[in-house]
């Protein structure tokens, strides 16, 4: 035993000083992530996942390596990326602050073998091995199928749409095709509320004036739903029986799982997926398939569900020491 | 101990008697396995994944109960549909025959509340929990890229492509895009085979008159290439170096695996789509979170990686009792 424990010790040592070539260091799989920097909102909850899939990760696997690197704009994420080149990583996780300026960098990084797994802001050229991202016509679709069914298919809504983009549109058409089929429904007003507190209180304000019976607001995003709430409370108006925020953050999560009489549910749009992003690359770089997967890599595209979040499972969706 | 054995032989007694309302039968989980019918090719694929994963599944879980029907035309899908909606399903897993005329009975099945994934060929209106396919453009870029490198950048490469359609168009588009970036490359021609056997072998031998020196071919897909061979075989010309197909057909994967000097690679197109898409129903209708990631829910979108199998790799993806 004395001897078999001596042995390993050369064996560690050797191991430590490194041999030519065969450093343990230079074993370890290299994971760079680089995402934009927040300290609030949904990006603020990408930061934190990013951190607690990185800390669970590094407790299964100590051969793994991680650099977290975040960044203010897209200027400083290239030169992160080009950092992380530096550093020899293996794999690569972005969540790009733009497409376009992000791509080329992104694309060498590629085309050098890294493998590499894209979040949510897709490039403007296909150079990754996997894409993931969350659903937004799902989550159109998924919010009037529920707001359509406790309004027992009848009332007055109005929504709060966000920025005018891609991902807007994509929400607001799958929320009124959805809605298309339930004659007594009648979308009164949709107007951009920029996925912004300040904005989401103004555009409510003017809603209140506009009309006096309002039985349904959707607000698609929780950050909007907050100012939303704020407006109504000042009004003093008891119409209202049913507001729908989106996106899943833990104030609108507490009030879903407390009861709330008016807040009854939310959608989710998470940014656990940068989470979901780190465990896939892992998996990706060491050639682990997917459980339950009949085959060999991960998928090249995986667009996650848009969850309803509910009474009964809001504990599952409820991290109270998450920034979002 | 005694005691403890007569009570547990009186509860599987009173289980398996049933009583009313909770017998075994009712509590099982009921899968229902709605694809094309079919022999040999692609569609053959499916059908025996599809066995392989109900097999793999049951023995791994004894309160499941797998209902796998064929069909040989829409019309008959439609009719496979509405019987496994009368046995009382949890989950639908489906092929549709063609979009259009399946996806009413499709999004009545989603609207019950039954866990519904569809597999590669979509309905014309979101109607599904989960959508699982493979990547086109996927299979385009790999094998471009692959052969780019085969051919050190350089040389004349002939095409046969699929049936005129969104697929097809994917796949050649992302083809293209890739030796754009290779001036020495060079697409002499670029024709439809259809996928079929006899029109590549016709279109080959068109090719082989029409063109004195030919470096590579593109086929697409395996059956295509195995008319190529042929055409090409029957020529006696020594020209050609390269050959690559599309699929992963069992033929083609021994090649590879076997060292053929002409046919190198395969890229999937996995028939196991099916098998994988069942392991979701499964893990969806139990509500168990795949593993690695942080969401609850399935993702509502799943596109499976063109995977590249060389020599090294060609023996994880060779299935000799396969029908494909």
């Amino acid at each position: 035993m004395k001897k078999l424990l001596g042995a390993l010790i050369i064996v560690a040592f050797v191991m430590a000083i490194g041999l030519p070539g065969t450093s343990l260091a230079a074993d370890k799989i290299k994971i760079g992530i680089s995402i934009p920097s927040a300290d609030h909102g949904w990006t603020g909850g990408i930061v934190w996942w990013a951190q607690k899939a990185v800390e669970e990760w590094s407790q299964k696997d100590a051969n793994l390596e991680f650099f977290v690197v975040t960044a203010d704009s897209p200027a400083k994420q290239v030169g992160d990326v080009e950092d992380l080149m530096v550093k020899g990583i293996d794999a690569l996780v972005i969540l790009p602050h733009d497409s376009a300026p992000l791509t080329p960098v992104v694309e060498e990084v590629y085309n050098s073998g890294v493998y590499t797994v894209v979040v949510d802001r897709g490039l403007i050229k296909e150079a990754q091995h996997v894409y993931i991202a969350g659903d937004n016509p799902g989550l159109g679709r998924v919010s009037a199928e529920w707001m359509a069914k406790e309004m027992d298919g009848k009332g007055k809504i109005v929504v709060l749409e966000g920025i005018p983009c891609v991902i807007n549109t994509e929400r607001v058409e799958a929320f009124k095709a959805v809605m298309a089929k339930y004659p007594d429904i009648e979308i009164m007003d949709s107007q951009p509320a920029y996925w912004s507190t300040q904005k989401g209180l103004e555009i409510m304000e003017n809603y209140l004036q506009k009309y006096d019976k309002i039985d349904a607001v959707w607000a698609q995003d929780d950050d909007v739903l907050k100012g939303v709430l704020q407006a109504y409370k000042e009004s003093g108006r008891d119409d209202i029986k049913l507001f729908l925020g989106g996106a899943g953050a833990k104030d609108i999560v507490k009030m879903v799982m407390d009861g709330d009489p008016l807040v009854r549910a939310d959608v989710t749009y998470p940014p656990s997926m940068v989470a979901t992003a780190i465990s896939l690359a892992v998996k990706g770089v060491k050639n682990i398939p997917l459980d339950g997967f009949y085959q060999m890599k991960i998928p090249s595209r995986v667009i996650l569900a848009s969850e309803l979040i509910v009474p009964e499972n809001a504990k599952d969706y409820y991290y109270p020491d998450s920034v979002f």
